[in-house]
């Protein structure tokens, strides 16, 4: 791969040119990487993106494009640039949309991973790039601080789920709900995320793990990440709160992730957890006009509401232990891809997705 | 003391006739302790008690009259029911708003003090009974999961003041907030409530105590309490929110303790906490009809809320440790006295309250 270092690359790359059209994959330019950036040769990539509730991608101010989307991925490092000494080429790594600098004060706390010079921002990065990565190409090139990088046994085409999603839901059950072994968990939203929040609760050792969808579709499926029980708001016909899931359970759940985005389950989310020691946890991203209401009595009978971003993971430290823990057996994986297609035919990945038909359609970018 | 067990006492109390009238001493009778029951000769109570904001004594539904009002007391006990045996005549009390059954969900969960049987409720226990206590009288007969047998070297006239506010102040900072040595601590509201909670910021070591509070005259006596810095929000012509405590503080402080009630202030005290890292406890009791509101994003930036009752200590097993952590001169507790009345004189002890004077008015039961 050394040969190409140094030197303009033409790929190609799935473009963007108008929201809610497919991508149309063209030859594009990968310039070398300049200071502190990493160039990665992308060999899988997801369907998985920020999606407005309406279905199209959403990225950032919807009107910056063409734009190459696309930011949970594997691949291998190309080349790097001007003091780069973390990764090196042939390096496995796994592009992360939000970074760590480890230099901030987020990153030297031991409980953020909100970076700030790396954080999460649709609109940083060059114009036309996307989260930092854009990995809808043959070739990217991200900020060091961006990638993990990780045992290279472990298997590209299965771990790259990590780098977004899956560690998003585990992360926020294990590392923040923290449910303990026996207790119970809700989770609202069942689609790869919330799978994933209920396959940290299975692995937790959670005995009730209570799925809630307003798709049953979604629930046989559900059983293989550890959902034993399901409800369907739409069955109940009073407003639905806290009072379904607080009589399943004798007064709420111990723990509850909120994975839908949705403003109304955000809330019940909430509301459902048991008085003394219940903690809700949000995942999902809320509208930006969405406004979170309850009696703040609910809060003084010692329930807890937190918020998690990445499941917590700081990207370069951790997530190399996630891939660990996916390579020991602790965790599964290879439920989450239901699908596959080869990057000729990505749109096809987005259909799916939009139809909310299966988890993960992975990309492969060789064909 | 033996000589009046199995009878009949007859001794002084300050019984409420009317809510928002002065108390009226008169003899009252006090039967002997019914099964898991305890007859406590009181010694020292306080003013403290829940007030409502027009600050007339509010206890439960209001029209509830005669009653006999306080809770936050110390005495000794006198005689006790059939199956006590936790305590014995001699044994020195302070008798708690909320008990500790030891044998529900609650009181078998390490997280939380909300005990089924026992959790506070103005209109349980026999009618005209105040917060399982009323301590407004010579002698008084609570459960016995509303006991906590401490030290009895420990100064009873001060050590009361535990029995109550101090400890769901300072618990809300030492076992909630749980600010680390160096962080920034904000404390809303400067009463004796929200002065406890500053006392344990400063026993945690942090750095900076922010004082919030919408009278100034509070600020000069703060200070006592480990108060570093100010804030009257009344000095800030925009909407207070987040922004005056962000800008002092980089971001938003560590850790915020909500002690006033106000809703407002519940939402700014959240809303001042630091992204990645922050938590704000709620220790204020709200209006019922309050509601609390906030942009969910707020927590998805991995911002915690949580409330607390009693400072999360559960009276029976933890307060005598508390007794403990005050005789080993860990915590200070004579600051929070600033006056004192025999019992005669109870009426002074509302009068100081109700103008915003002093803190805790120690009422003396034996003149």
């Amino acid at each position: 791969m050394a040969s190409t270092a140094g030197q303009v690359i033409k790929c190609k790359a799935a473009v963007a040119w108008e929201a809610g059209k497919p991508l149309v994959i063209e030859e594009v330019e990968v310039a070398p990487p300049q200071a502190m950036e990493v160039r990665v040769k992308i060999l899988f990539t997801s369907s998985a993106t920020l999606t407005s509730t309406s279905g199209r991608p959403r990225y950032g101010s919807d009107t910056r494009v063409p734009r190459i989307l696309g930011h949970e991925a594997a691949g291998i490092v190309e080349s790097v640039g001007e003091g780069v000494t973390d990764v090196q080429p042939g390096d496995h790594v796994l592009p992360v949309f939000t970074g760590e600098c480890k230099e901030c004060d987020h990153c030297k706390s031991e409980e953020s991973n909100m970076c700030s010079l790396l954080r999460i921002d649709p609109d940083r990065g060059p114009i036309y790039h996307f989260l930092g990565t854009s990995t809808f190409s043959e070739y990217t090139v991200v900020h060091v601080g961006c990638l993990a990088k990780i045992n290279p046994l472990a298997p590209l085409e299965t771990v790259c789920v990590l780098s977004c999603g899956i560690s998003t839901g585990f992360g926020a059950t294990v590392n923040v709900a923290k449910p303990k072994k026996g207790s119970s968990v809700a989770v609202f939203g069942l689609g790869a995320v919330g799978l994933a929040a209920a396959e940290g609760a299975r692995v937790s050792g959670a005995s009730r793990i209570i799925g809630v969808d307003l798709n049953s579709d979604r629930f046989e499926q559900a059983k293989k990440f550890g959902v034993t029980e399901f409800v369907n708001p739409k069955d109940h016909d009073r407003p639905f709160k806290r009072f379904v899931i607080a009589e399943m359970t004798g007064g709420g759940v111990d723990r509850s992730v909120e994975c839908t985005g949705n403003i109304n389950a955000m809330i019940s989310a909430f509301e459902c957890v048991h008085d003394g020691w219940g903690v809700a946890v949000l995942v999902g991203v809320p509208h930006k006009d969405d406004v979170f209401k309850t009696s703040p009595v609910n809060f003084l009978c010692e329930r807890t509401l937190k918020g998690t971003f990445y499941g917590n993971y700081k990207p370069r430290s951790d997530i190399p232990g996630v891939v660990e823990k996916y390579m020991n057996k602790e965790m599964e994986l290879e439920k989450f891809i239901t699908h596959e297609v080869p990057f000729s035919e990505i749109n096809k990945a987005f259909d799916l997705m939009f139809r909310g038909e299966g988890l993960r359609c992975l990309i492969r970018m060789e064909n």
